[in-house]
């Protein structure tokens, strides 16, 4: 991690628990602590990567910058030979939106999952050696979450044996695909079948949208970038584009069809190929989502911490240092929780790795059972905790005070590149509404006898948990799971229980549905907050090595189900869940859970193992010596390349001398 | 507001209230709203204060484009003769932060509020024909919150009759002051006064930095940007700087020496101005700041009402219009509290622009008894209003889906550009500590016959507010504003007196105060919610003409505090004010209230009369002509200039071509 004085050293000795084993828990094992400490090492040594200079890059400077490290990424992984698994995280680790991302993470497995055996040997090759690039070209200018309300059209033309694809208004134009607007030569493009005037619903199609020669966009076709999006750099390293479609056509063996055919006589046949398992794709990329979201979090938080404990504020007595900010008990009423998420979302996340696999493995075998659930709790988590890293990455950044509003600081830009997530791959309150829907379902089933699944079979207990009365009476006994999960699923119960009653007073369910949404979100929202504090718990049951290490988890466990706890009183209050007196009992423990963890807390957010360069920003450095590196930082300030500046003749001057009158402005 | 079909038409049309009169009530009087629409069109339709291509210019060319506006805005102040009133408009207008805010909104203040008669003489006439630019630096890399531990020194030498500016260490450079990078010619400098070896505390000075002919710095003198900040455009328009003295010699006369004076002997004097004054010139900076707030989240409010009504997603029903996002349900929720909160805001603003007034007056008879509770008062209401608002500015940006990610959306930048607010002029946390000082403070004199004053003055029937049950049966008894004002005065006065109950078991009283201070920001911020709330229900007792209007307002009011309420059901129930049924009445109050408010929503965001130049939002044009405009917008970004991107050649055509091993990457 560098050499020179550790300024955080002493924080460092505090730790009362073994860093090293708690980098293999947060990593999920050592093949993969060592894997990816050795691909971001190889990241953040190679100048060729240095990302720090990225905010002061104009848009075609900061692009044409992300081609390079793209392509020369792309050089480093065939060169060392990297593996599936290394070449993914030497992707994480450079750490700056690009085309490539798109086409592996999206344009490759459409392909394999939609495409035929025939589609897959074609095309697979071509894109796993780069020779085609791929985007994933689904989002309208009008139409985002309703997918079903697409306008693209592919019509089947029985003459020619091809499809046109075409954009028959403006809001069909897509809108969003990231690589699409500058770089692919290739799209999975989502179109209307339409065959011999009938609407067949929204498929996938192979389309060619430049030349393999000059790389300009093949007739019929308009493609450009969306333009500026939040942020400095961010996202705008990344070509987010805008295509239209002018009747063009591509040969009939483009359309994805392993679900769904059309023969050469024009009609249209499903194949025997569940539907069922596109759920298992989302089940797969959501989980990608969460395991994503615990990395972000981790990142600010990490930086948080860091700095909270270098930088001093008030509180000095006879002339001595002032306090260290992390001392404060504001600051780890925010900061902690925060810390307490991110490893709550690693270890639900760990889980939903797990559930994947299950799942799959019974749609291999047709069991489609617990696909509903597994729909609706990836749906879930992926909104939850989503949402709360957004949030978590800008209290972070206001933890930090003023300087967290510099760039070098690695906030802003952490920010402005994760909030996305809360939108795409499902809006996070549409799939809120999703859950909730699925947890009415499963309520309004109770009575037939069918019997609740996965993470709703706590439902299953559901007069029991109508009667639950928490029996807290002394602050310690909030630190017992049994406690806990007793009180959060009494919650969740009884607040999808009320929700469902007052459904039941509208003669139309729909506009109750409708009315009551809110609610529900709320009802949702609960569910999911008890499957990752459950998780969490189940996680503590594991063996887990390492002098200190499980202590420690517990005590962020129990940081993350009561800052819930008291963040959602109001739940556990109105559903007399708990009494008020036990609400101030847990916020009592809290307090306590924060003064246990202070003295852990550089180390907790060590064992994250983010590089100095993963993590960008100054405030966070590893070593803590902040001041003389944002002091270094500000000078690299394009602004700084003078001494006076540009625009002094022309503006400055003119208006200190009172020349104005005759000034071009 | 531009010709053309206005696309939002019928939704206009839907109002039940007269807008007009709705704009004289936002803007405060008649005489404002025909300023504030002269002004802003006289801004908007003049090409030179341009402002859509902002994201996409590099720093310097940002940066010199701001001096080009910020001096022709002054060159158009001059030219068309606009008093104090008219030019700041146009400052706020042309909406985007230069030196020119730091000169005339801190520089010259300072002078007048620290300045002696003499010194008003000599440096307000330059400052004000802006012959010296000045801005104000206080701020220093380690030192922020606690102006009491600034480390920069002006020592008096008693030979030159001189103070020499110096800065010991690093963590002593001046950092973050706007206009100090690149512009100011001078600055009022806070620095510790030492005479003999003697530290007399922080005080201002005022210093040359760069030379009038060649703005070159001063020797001694090190000043220079300190780089990129949040957003694209936002701040980074503003050269916020780094200044650092070695040795740097200003004659005696260059302290402000209204409140405290050094002779030409070295002597130390305090003068019988009294030094409260300070706090008044707090009270007007913060009342400036919540108008701000009020104004900031208009804005943004604006833009995701209008979107929100031409947006479709979902429920098309026999292949007709999909539903408007705006009906439904989650989105009002999360929309229509922040409408609610504008309005609050606005009308807070107003108060407090009173209670400035008042507070003037009576410092200026000697009157300091109401200061502590003004002081505490805009300290809190600075603190909930822009976290509300800068939060409040990114859940709108959410709610426009993918599209408010886009530039072109004004939501970014919006955002941007306000969250410092949350920093600057008291960090938000630390505020609202000061608050609850206070209450606490007064709730312990209650004893001694100490009569608490303006906003505290509910704390004077404590005895009754602790006995304090809420009657409400049904829920439009919610609707009462006494109904609401009692249960938001039981719960603020109940949670400081809870708050004050656990302090009073610590033997140390700072101890306890560090030990509960996340309970004592909450008791602070109910406090400061029960202001708003009330200041609201005091404005609908003013004679409001227009159609409809007050009913708009009250409408307003209600959903302010029944959304609060709501989002801090647990404050209310554990303080035992009002039951959990009581909660769900309000609840049920709040979703009729959404329905009340839907058809008038539009209506409610034109009463802000913003002009689509000030909004800069595609999303949000007063037409609603949404796509076309993100359409159009898309084509000026600088990626789209060339239709084969830079680096094609060099990147993409090497890697689609398997020529990487020779590429120069």
């Amino acid at each position: 991690m560098g050499g020179g004085v550790d300024y955080l050293a002493l924080e460092r000795n505090k730790a009362e628990f073994n860093v090293d084993a708690m980098k293999i828990v947060w990593a999920g094992s050592s093949h993969v602590l060592q894997v990816s400490e050795r691909i971001a090492q190889l990241v953040a040594s190679d100048p060729a990567f240095r990302k720090d200079n990225r905010p002061m890059l104009g848009r075609k400077e900061l692009f044409k910058n992300t081609l390079r490290k793209a392509t020369y990424a792309w050089k480093r992984i065939t060169e060392l030979r990297l593996n599936e698994e290394e070449a993914s995280m030497l992707r994480t680790f450079v750490d700056e939106p690009a085309f490539t991302d798109l086409h592996w993470a999206m344009f490759v497995p459409a392909i394999k999952g939609q495409g035929t055996e025939e589609q897959q040997q074609k095309w697979l090759p071509l894109a796993q050696k780069m020779q085609i690039i791929g985007c994933y070209a689904q989002t309208e200018l009008g139409h985002g979450s309703n997918v079903q309300g697409l306008e693209t059209t592919a019509t089947f033309d029985p003459k020619t044996d091809e499809f046109v694809i075409h954009s028959p208004t403006l809001t069909s134009s897509k809108w969003w695909p990231g690589g699409l607007g500058k770089v692919s030569t290739h799209a999975i493009v989502y179109a209307r079948l339409i065959i011999d005037g009938q609407d067949y619903g929204v498929n996938g199609f192979i389309v060619q949208l430049r030349s393999l020669d000059d790389h300009l966009p093949l007739p019929g076709i308009t493609v450009g970038d969306i333009g500026m999006k939040f942020g400095n750099g961010a996202y705008n390293t990344m070509d987010n584009g805008v295509l239209r479609f002018d009747n063009v056509r591509i040969p009939r063996d483009q359309m994805l069809m392993r679900i769904s055919q059309v023969t050469r006589e024009g009609k249209f046949v499903q194949s025997n190929v569940p539907r069922q398992l596109v759920y298992g794709t989302m089940v797969f990329v959501r989980q990608t989502i969460v395991a994503g979201a615990s990395v972000a979090l981790s990142r600010a938080v990490c930086i948080a911490t860091r700095y909270s404990a270098v930088r001093r504020q008030f509180g000095s007595r006879n002339g001595g240092p002032e306090t260290q900010v992390i001392d404060y008990k504001t600051q780890q009423a925010r900061l902690f929780p925060l810390l307490a998420s991110a490893y709550a979302f690693r270890f639900v996340g760990e889980w939903l790795n797990w559930l994947y696999t299950d799942v799959m493995q019974r749609l291999q075998a047709g069991d489609f059972s617990t696909l509903p659930e597994a729909h609706a709790c990836t749906a879930g988590l992926k909104s939850v905790t989503t949402s709360v890293t957004a949030d978590g990455i800008e209290e972070c950044r206001k933890l930090c005070g003023g300087h967290g509003y510099l760039c070098s600081s690695g906030l802003p830009e952490l920010f402005a590149a994760y909030v996305p997530t809360c939108t795409y791959e499902g809006d996070n309150v549409v799939l809120q509404l999703q859950v909730a829907r699925h947890l009415i379902k499963t309520i309004s089933q109770l009575g037939s006898g069918k019997k609740p699944v996965g993470t709703t079979a706590y439902l299953g207990r559901l007069e029991q948990l109508l009667q639950y009365h928490s029996d807290v009476q002394k602050a310690e006994e909030w630190l017992k799971p049994n406690v806990v999960l007793g009180a959060f699923e009494a919650r969740a119960a009884r607040k999808s229980v009320a929700v469902a009653q007052n459904l039941s007073k509208f003669s139309n369910p729909e506009e109750g549905f409708q009315e009551l949404s809110a609610d529900l979100v709320e009802a949702a929202v609960a569910h999911c907050q008890l499957i990752i504090v459950s998780k969490f718990i189940e996680k503590l049951q594991e063996d887990i090595p390492g002098k200190g290490v499980k202590q420690q988890l517990e005590s962020l466990s129990s940081i993350y189900a009561l800052s819930l706890l008291h963040k959602h009183l109001g739940d556990f209050l109105s559903t007399g869940c708990i009494t008020p007196e036990q609400g101030d009992l847990a916020n009592e423990q809290l307090r306590s859970l924060y003064s246990q963890v202070r003295p852990n807390a550089i180390a907790l957010v060590d064992a994250f193992n983010h590089t100095d360069h993963y993590l960008g920003s100054v405030l966070g450095s590893y070593d803590g010596n902040v001041y003389p590196k944002l002091y270094a930082e500000a000078w690299k300030d394009p602004l700084n390349d003078s001494v006076v500046p540009d625009g002094y003749q022309e503006y400055i001057r003119p208006l200190l001398k009172q020349q104005l009158s005759n000034a071009r402005l």
